[in-house]
């Protein structure tokens, strides 16, 4: 018996805005060997500094809309006028040779990959108080009270979701959140199942009958 | 809605001798809190510098019989002409007041365990090699080669049901081995059922509609 290869997981992250979400899970990328964040399709144009394959695979709305007619994609929507989605091998390829695959998406992206994916692992993250939360939302403080309350009602709109996920992570301490979101990704390497396959050869040296 | 408990989770590590399982327990105990190893029932003697409710619950023979007659036992073994238990109170009080609780028993009491309590999690550890193993069970060189085969076999015959656990630690280098047990324990305690009392208000108060 050799090394072996078994699959990584897949982990669906979601979050309202002001949350923290994008910054914990660079560091956790960052931190962590063997975990990258999917790349999405989107439709809309590249802004300064975007990278096509890196920040989106950016794609036209013909293109975009036969893979959704194909099947392509694990969880896609359409925000305004451009589409955006993950596609099933960009999630998957790394999950199959073994990675982990960080999707960073909403709650109902996150429901869409758990009908197809119900292994995915999703994990919720919390602001530490609404205080908090109503500062982050208020941006530079030149938008109006309007513009701020519908924030406010789009981030509970989506923490209204967080019992469909798996994990939930409050991000208060940064530095705590960042150890926690990490311990979760280790907790799941360390499953006997996954690490059979890591030790396959020492469980094999271990167990052999023999001096 | 107020903060309110959510019960603790019930640990049982496995190991072979050798695999360095009292020393991690011990570590994992001191750096984390809201942990605690379990105190065992025996029937044989204490020794010097051990204390009763401490290290063991030390009870006579006719006494243990009879808990094992009302099934106060989680799981208990004979171990040459001592039997060694692990009561349901010991075990349990613990976790349904919220704490986590750790059970060090070999692979048969783990299968008792299992069966009473499946949501149980069980952990295995490792040695890093045979080699390590081997050297480990030769003790301070003073035991015959029969010896020392002797518990190479016993440590083999543990290892043997190592798929029989949750998650597997390979201890290697030990500062790594914690942090993995480390990082199973915070796992458990970021699931959604869990986080979801221990943050209660918080969810409240994030959710709740109006200023």
């Amino acid at each position: 018996m050799s090394e072996q290869q078994q699959p990584g997981t897949l982990y669906v992250i979601s979050a309202p805005s002001g949350a923290g979400k994008t910054s914990l899970v660079r560091a956790l990328v960052e931190s962590t060997p063997d975990i990258a964040v999917s790349v999405s399709h989107t439709t809309r144009p590249p802004r300064e500094g975007e990278t096509d394959g890196v920040d989106y695979h950016f794609t036209d709305v013909a293109t975009f809309e036969s893979m959704v007619a194909e099947g392509a994609f694990l969880e896609h929507a359409k925000v305004f006028d451009n589409y955006y989605g993950t596609s099933r091998n960009a999630a998957l390829d790394g999950v199959s040779q073994g990675r982990d695959v960080i999707l960073e998406i909403d709650w109902q992206g996150a429901r869409q990959v758990r009908e197809s994916i119900p292994q995915a692992v999703g994990i919720f993250i919390l602001p530490p108080s609404r205080t908090v939360l109503a500062e982050r939302l208020q941006g530079r403080g030149q938008d109006s009270a309007e513009v701020i309350q519908r924030r406010m009602e789009a981030a509970q709109a989506e923490m209204a979701h967080f019992e469909e996920f798996d994990y939930l992570v409050v991000n208060d301490d940064f530095d705590t959140a960042l150890s926690e979101l990490c311990s979760v990704v280790t907790a799941r390497r360390l499953r006997g199942e996954a690490q059979r396959w890591r030790h396959a050869s020492l469980l094999e040296e271990l167990l052999a009958t023999g001096p």
